[in-house]
């Protein structure tokens, strides 16, 4: 079931390097690609860098609105999430189809910024850009900061993600290139060795 | 076995998000650091971010010497990220330890900085440091470019990992918080549904 998570774990949920979904919205005109590179660059404020090419239809309405969303897609998702990839969506299909309704993505809206949230997820975050001209410019790196986050609670809980045998529906995808995503179903605890 | 990797597929490497091993060396002085925020930035030139706090002893041989390396641990050395992970290597032992050192961390040189790579690992890279003061001082983000890339052949081939039953031991680890890590040990893969 999906819950807010508290702002000073929002940095968790990629913590781990997941592909997530970018969705942006201006003006009535609303867009959504996958994005394998991000990253958390501070905890509190919660804030993350993602890369997002400056030539895509994405970073014209990121840029317009100063707004854009996060949403973890699960391995149901594995074929939307590859297509969204793979194509723009500055072209609305002739009867007016953007790439939601082109491939049937549903959506509900951020609590915080009304951003399209993507349905059969497991996390999601809003962000308010920060505006870096030359890390956009020059390595098309975009820094945002989280402004609202949710979870699904059957996978992550008291600001950890549970990863297990019994929610592996509901883990996350890690692009491998070509389509492939690992997903991240085992988990190995280190001990903290002795110190100096 | 460890075998080059070609430089326009070097940011596949952590394409998927690993948990890193960052090494550092400068006028007979080394340190090494785990780092789980780190990201491709560009296939061609190979270039990554990686957050570095401006506070680390790492910080400080980076900046003075422009280069740095990245090794990317497996399950086995899940005690040893998360140990150097959480503490500092500014202070050596009485005895004149370092960190690598005071946890028998076994290194070679890379082929092209002579940077201390670290042994048992799936993959190596060697980065110049781009300057980016701005980035650094505001979000403590490390731009750096690979100059040199290594991965283990029975993970990692033709330029793409495959994680795979019979490889477990040479997965990466994903940080998921207190030294607990996932591992990419499944693998979906993504059909490219009709488009536009």
């Amino acid at each position: 079931m999906r819950q807010s998570v508290a702002l000073h774990h929002a940095s968790r949920l990629v913590n781990h390097g997941p592909t997530v979904l970018v969705t942006t919205q201006h003006e009535g005109r609303r867009n959504i690609m996958a994005a394998a590179w991000s990253m958390p660059v501070e905890f509190t404020p919660p804030r993350i860098a993602i890369v997002i090419d400056k030539k895509t239809f994405t970073s014209d309405l990121l840029k317009a609105s100063g707004r854009f969303a996060i949403s973890l897609p699960v391995p149901a998702l594995a074929d939307v999430t590859y297509r969204v990839g793979n194509e723009s969506g500055r072209d609305v299909d002739e009867g007016g189809d953007d790439k939601f309704a082109r491939h049937g993505i549903a959506t509900f809206a951020g609590p915080e910024l009304g951003l399209p949230l993507v349905d059969g997820c497991c996390a999601w975050l809003e962000l308010r850009r920060i505006a870096e001209p030359h890390s956009e410019d020059a390595y098309d790196t975009v820094f945002g900061e989280v402004v609202s986050a949710q979870a699904d609670d059957r996978v992550f809980t008291q600001g950890r993600w549970s990863f297990r045998d019994d929610n592996a529906a509901l883990h996350t995808l890690h692009h491998l290139g070509g389509g492939a995503f690992a997903v991240p179903s085992r988990v190995v605890q280190g001990r903290l060795l002795a110190g100096p």
